[in-house]
């Protein structure tokens, strides 16, 4: 692990872009937002997802420089075409959409089909949330999680992100959001391989084996192909209910579609689903049944007296200060890759 | 177990209501509300609950002839106040509100506060979908689940109900809507009991002993209090921001807020958000989209090839057909129960 000035991160990304074929503004956009993300933390989504990002623009999954079209509009929702642009510009494009329509309408809803991974999908619920909105927001994925039932791959662990606007606080910085950011998924391919690799057991079950027991073995269930789903039958037939969502509201791809290939996931659909409370109540009333709701979530008693409670999202703005000061760690590895993409 | 005929279930619960001071319309709509859960096998939020119901009725949690009003209003959302009255009444014409506003804008929202349990949430999804809407609901409840990291109870089961339409089969029937109506529990205390008095382990963790391990001993959770949520801290994260959605949007009341006592929870928030895609695409592309997901699922490989993968509320319409042909199954004590509460 390294630790890399913020400022240098951005700049690799944004080199590494504009030498792939992206336009110069648009450069500068989708590295801030890989940039941001391995700011706050979620280096899994954001320098660590680079290098395979790059190679979606090699192989054609990505137009770097394709922007999406609305398709259909009714009052408050909207249809959009992702035109295969970047995950991360695209779902940007239409948060900042689905905030307009909320505006105006009270609730704004944009379904997005034909667009690429989203990388952090909390990054759209904090940029909703900035503008003092609610948001939900999901994307459906390849099929990566078997539902309930079956022995192989069905459904995907499509990430859902609920986001809670918070007041900035009267000194100056960020606004603490509550944002929860889920896959479906109780652990990731990437956690999975993690404890595997350290020859170390899951802290829970994670998944089966490949004779259909459930398991702490982190290796048996990759090679199985059988993680569990979050809550077992429960987080697999919400995994299902979200993807028909997204693949009926947008008109796109649904998990049952996609290659099950990482490198050539592409054409995945998206909704998000924006409200906007300033026609409803007053900011203070909102933001006094918030602070009542998590003082008492922080003073509840604690199961181990030396562990916070947190509500979700919560470690982000310690993080991101302590990374912006202190250089933001990355896998030393990694970041030559990256260096090595921005040469 | 005894079967009792609909005609005669619903009739019971109708005079019951009658005795106990409901207008006869408003009866007639809220035993059928009962009835029909029942019929659809949900007993526990059916008949199993009929008597608490009419016990909120004595102790003044639910005012039987009390009707929900709009107190705020913008474009697609709307915030009204359930001013105490039945809950599964105040459901249904929060949800018929929904449905209204989301013809007019696409999408139709109502948060509602002061409000009772809502009884079978998928009551309501049924309902969008049968007006061929989409329908994401959701409710908080009274403190019944520790958040993680927590000792005690902090956060709700927080039920979350989505739906999608489909189309009536071309022969008679109703129409086979995909409804997934889940807790964030990963058993109710419902079924913890049930496995706790046959001394039988549950076929998963399901919580923790008192001292602090995970089990899958029902009694010891029972005891602790201290079930699991589902997926562990996601489950936890997921149910705290739908708390903060309802009590927000709404006005109303939080889980903190609420008594830990199951007989005088009341005050509660819930919101209704209903999506009508039919200005956005035509009905046979959504239900080809559709069609193709539930195909991909049924043809899944099994982990058991003698048990069927299922969608949500797959098994809801063979129950009710064989219920409605053979009597519906109740618990023999609670009939009497409620044959006694009707006379």
């Amino acid at each position: 692990m390294v630790r890399v000035p913020y400022t240098e991160l951005l700049a690799a990304f944004q080199r590494a872009l504009l030498l792939n074929g992206m336009a110069p503004d648009r450069a500068l956009h989708c590295a801030t937002i890989f940039a941001e993300t391995t700011r706050d933390g979620i280096t899994s989504h954001g320098i660590n997802r680079f290098p395979r990002f790059i190679q979606g623009i090699h192989n054609g999954s990505v137009q770097p420089n394709a922007e999406p079209t609305c398709t259909a509009a009714f009052g408050s929702i909207e249809r959009w075409n992702g035109n295969l642009g970047p995950g991360p510009l695209n779902a940007h494009a239409c948060t900042v959409r689905a905030i307009q329509l909320a505006r105006q309408h009270g609730i704004g809803c944009v379904a997005l089909r034909n667009t690429n991974h989203w990388m952090r999908g909390g990054s759209y619920g904090w940029q909703a949330a900035d503008a003092n909105m609610f948001a939900l927001c999901w994307t459906n994925t390849l099929p990566n999680l078997p539902a309930w039932g079956a022995s192989a791959p069905v459904v995907g662990n499509n990430p859902l992100v609920i986001a809670i606007p918070r007041p900035a606080p009267a000194t100056a910085g960020p606004a603490p959001h509550v944002v929860l950011d889920m896959a479906m998924s109780q652990f990731s391919y990437g956690a999975l391989s993690n404890y595997a690799k350290r020859g170390e057991p899951l802290p829970l079950d994670g998944g089966f084996d490949k004779d259909g027991n459930i398991t702490r073995d982190a290796a048996a269930i990759y090679e199985s192909m059988r993680p569990l789903a979050i809550g077992y039958w429960k987080g697999s037939g919400l995994s299902l209910v979200l993807d028909m969502l997204a693949a009926m509201l947008s008109g796109g791809r649904a998990t049952h579609e996609m290659p099950n290939d990482i490198a050539r996931e592409s054409n995945i659909s998206q909704v998000f689903l924006v409200i906007d409370p300033t026609n409803l109540a007053p900011a203070a009333e909102l933001n006094q049944i918030a602070d009542a709701i998590l003082d008492d979530l922080h003073q509840a008693p604690r199961a181990d007296p030396a562990k916070a409670i947190r509500y979700p999202g919560e470690q982000a703005l310690t993080l991101r200060e302590e990374n912006l000061r202190m250089g933001v760690p990355v896998d030393e590895d990694m970041w030559k890759e990256v260096t090595a993409l921005a040469k």
